[in-house]
C-alpha cells in the first residue's frame, strides 16, 4: 500500500495583491509566481520530495520525508525573501486525492485563500518516521510517443501545445476519477502522475482512454519508492526502457 | 487592424539533454525550467513584450518593440548562464497564429528541434520602427467568476485545479479555431489571449461557449497597445471593471 | 573626455528590516542580496550599463544608454517583486567620483538611508541623447598577474582571498584619491576601475604603487565606449593582450 | 573546544571559461557568479550551514551538519543547472584557518583550479555525527557603530565604502594571524567571523587594533552553537544587545 504525503502550498491573499493599489506588470507577476515555484522545487526536491506548480498560487507537492520543522523552515525562508507568504496543509494517506483533499481542508478551515487575515497557516501531519516504507510513493511518468516527430517538427508551436495539452487534460480527469491520482504537466511532453498501488492494466487502460478519447499515444514509466523522487527516478529509467524497446508501459 | 510580432523560443535539443547521460533529477530541471522561463519573462516584460511557459522547451512571446539585436542580446545572455542554449523564429502579422507558423516554420525549416548541431537559430523578421502603430496589439485578459469562492475555497486543491484547466482547454481550442487566437493560462483562473481584431460579440461568444461546453464562468477585459504589455495592461484594468461592475466583457 | 552617468542603487531602510520584528536567517539576507543584484544586472546590463554589488545595501552603477524610464522602471519591478524597494539617485560628469558624489546627495537630501518614511526615490539627470558621444565611459580590468598558479593553487583559500583582497583594498584607496576613479571586486582576481581620461603612465603609476605597497602584481586592459558595456568589453579584450604578450597596460 | 567543518566550493575552470572562445559579458558573469552563490547559500543555509561568497569562484562554507552525501548532492544539483561544475574540498578542525588549510590541499592536490581535466571532485571528511556537540561552531557577527549616520548618510557612497572596506581588511588580516578565525563581508557593514574557541578579551583586542589602526569602531555579539545557522543566531541575538546598550562585545 502507498502511503502519500501530500502538501498543498497557497500563497496567501495572492490575487488581490496582484491588483492592489492597481494591477502589477503581467511580466513582474510571472517572474515572481516562477521563481518562487523554483525556490519551493530546490527546496522540496533537494529532500526528494515533488512539488507542481499547479496554477501557481496553489502548488501541489508530495513531501515524504520532510518533516513539520522543514516544511516551518520553508515557510519563514519564503517570508524572508518575498512579498508574499505561503500557508501550508499537510496530510497523508493511501489516496493521494484524498491526502491532498484533507490537506486542502486543513487550509480552508483556516480561513479564505483571500482572507488577507490568514496568513503562514502551517498545519497537518507527516507520516512519522516509524511509519514510513519503501513503497510509500508511486510515481508514473509519461510521455507522448515521438511528439517532436509528429507534433513540434511538424505542427505549429500552438497546434502542438494544443495536442499535447489535450492528453493532458483527458489523462489528468481520467487518473482522477478512475484511480484517485494527481497528473501533473511538467513541461514538453511529459506527464507525471502522483498514484496509489495500481497495476500495469490500470495504465493500459489509461493509455487506451487517451488515445481512444482525444488520440494522443502515450507511453509510461512506473516507479515506486520510499520518496518522489526515489519513485520519480525509477519511474524515469523504465520510461528510458519503454523509449528504448517501444513498449508502452514499464515497471522498474 | 493588429500586427503582431510573434517570437517561438525553443530550447535547443532539449529533450535528450534531459536524459544525458542519464535521467537529471526532475526537481532540477523544474527549477531550470522555470528560472529560465523567469529570465525570460524580465528580459521581454522590461522591454514591453510577454512570453508564456507553454511546454517550457517551447515558449511564446509577443515581441512588438523587440530588434533582432534585443533577440541576439537574449540568446547570447542565456548561452552564458545557463546549460542549454536558445533557438528563436520570428515573425509577424495580422493573425498571430499565422505570426507564430510563420516563426515555427523558420525554426523547422533548419532542423528537428532534436537535432543536435542546430543550435542558437536566429531568424525571421520584426515590425520595422516606421510600421509600427499604436494598435499592434490587442490582449484579451480573461478570469473565472468567482474562482475563489466557488471552487479554490469548496472544493479540495485539485478539482479546483481540473475546474480551470477545463476552463482553459476549452477556451483555448474555440479562440485558436473560431478566432486566430493564442490563449495561454498564466496562473491562479487567469487567461491571456493574443488576438486579432476582435469585437465585443466574439469575446460573448466565446464565453458563451465555455459555459456551454463545460460550465465555467469567464470574465474578460480587453486591450488594445502598441505592444503586449500596453494592450494587457489596459486589459487588466478593463477586467478590474468587471470586477467591480459585473459585466461580462469589457474593452479600455 | 569622459561622462560617467553613475546611478546610487540603495534598499530603503535595510538595516532595520534584516532585524525586525528579530534577527533573519543570514542564508536567507544572502540569498536575498546577491540575487537582487543578480537582477540589477540583468536589468543594466541588458542596456549596456555595469552595476557593482559593492555593499548591497549599497550598489553603484554606470548607466550611460539608461533613461529615467528605465530607471523607474527597475524599481517598479523590484518592488513588485521583492520585500524590500530601491531608492535610486543618478548623476553625471568628467569625474567618476564626483558623479557619485552627486548622486550620494540627491538621496541623502531626501532623508536617511534608514528613514522608514524615505521609500522610492528616483531623482537626477541623465546624459541625454544629444550630449552623448563615443567616448563617454573609460573603464580599466586589472587583474592579478598568474593568481591561480602563485595563489590559488598554493596558499590556502583564505590566504589567497587576502592577498587578492590586499591588492583591491590598495588600489581602490589609490584610484580614489590620485585619480578621481572608483575601482570594484568583481570575483576572481578581478578588479574593474570606471575612471576619467586617464592616460597609460597614469595605470604604469597604480600597478607600480600596489607592487610597492602590498607586492601584489597587476596588468590592466584599459577600453573606452558610449557604454560601461562597450568600453568594459574592450578593456575585457584589451587585457587578454596583457595576457598574451606579458604586457602589463594595455589601451584597446 | 570548536569542532569546525569548512567546505571549500571551487568552481571548475572558471577563469579560462569566461575568456572561451572570447570573453562574456560580464553582467552576464556577475549574474551567474551571484546567482550560484545564491543558490549554494539556500542549500547549505537550510541545513543550517553559512557559505560565504568571498571570490565568487572560491567560496567558503561552514558545513557541520551537512553530509557527503548532501554535498555530493549539491554537486549534481549545480551541474544540472549551470554551465560551470562545482569542485568540493571538506575538512574539519578546531581552528577554522587549518581545516580550510586542509580543505585546500585536498582540492589542490587533485590538480590546479585550471586543470580542464579536473571537475567535480569531492573529498574530504566530516564531523561524524557521534562527534557533534552543541559547542562546535563559534561565530562573531561584527558591525560598524553608527555606520549609516556617522558615513552612509555623510560621506558620498565610495568613500563610505573605503571606510567600510578598510575596517574589514584590518580586521581580516588581524583575525586569520592572531586568531586563526575566518572573517567575511557580508553586506552593508556586517563581518562575519568563523573562530576557533575565542573568549571575550580576545573580542576587545580585535576591536581596539581596528580602531587604532584604521579609525573604524566596530561591536561584535558573539554566538556558540553545533552549527554555523545556531552559534550565528545567537551572534546576532548578542549584537542586538550591543546596538541596545551600547556595549562592545557580547556573548549570547
Amino acid at each position: 500500500m502507498t502511503n502519500t504525503q501530500v502538501t498543498l502550498v497557497q500563497i496567501d491573499n495572492y490575487g488581490p495583491w496582484t491588483v492592489t493599489p492597481e494591477p502589477r506588470r503581467e511580466a513582474d507577476l510571472q517572474t515572481l509566481q516562477s521563481r518562487l515555484y523554483a525556490d519551493i522545487s530546490q527546496f522540496v526536491g533537494n529532500r526528494d520530495g515533488y512539488v507542481f506548480f499547479t496554477r501557481f498560487d496553489n502548488m501541489i507537492a508530495v513531501t515524504n520525508g520532510l518533516s513539520i520543522a522543514d516544511h516551518e523552515l520553508l515557510q519563514e525562508s519564503v517570508g524572508n525573501r518575498y512579498p508574499v507568504t505561503l500557508s501550508l496543509g499537510v496530510a497523508t494517506g493511501t489516496s493521494p486525492v484524498q491526502a491532498l483533499a484533507d490537506a486542502t481542508t486543513t487550509l480552508q478551515s483556516a480561513g479564505s485563500a483571500q482572507d488577507k487575515n490568514r496568513r503562514e497557516i502551517l498545519d497537518g501531519r507527516i507520516v512519522a518516521d516509524p511509519h514510513r516504507t519503501d513503497g510509500d510513493v508511486q510515481i508514473a511518468h509519461f510521455d507522448v510517443i515521438n511528439a517532436t516527430g509528429q507534433y513540434t517538427d511538424e505542427l505549429n508551436a500552438y497546434d502542438s501545445f494544443i495536442e499535447i495539452e489535450q492528453g493532458y487534460a483527458e489523462l489528468m480527469r481520467y487518473m482522477r476519477h478512475s484511480h484517485d491520482s494527481l497528473s501533473f504537466f511538467v513541461g514538453g511532453d511529459n506527464i507525471i502522475v502522483v498514484c496509489p498501488d495500481l497495476e500495469e492494466s490500470d495504465y493500459q487502460d489509461a493509455i487506451a482512454h487517451v488515445e481512444e478519447s482525444v488520440d494522443v499515444d502515450l507511453q509510461v514509466g512506473v516507479g515506486r519508492g520510499p520518496t518522489a523522487h526515489a519513485a520519480g527516478f525509477a519511474a524515469k529509467h523504465a520510461l528510458e526502457t519503454c523509449r528504448a524497446d517501444g513498449t508502452r508501459v514499464e515497471f522498474d
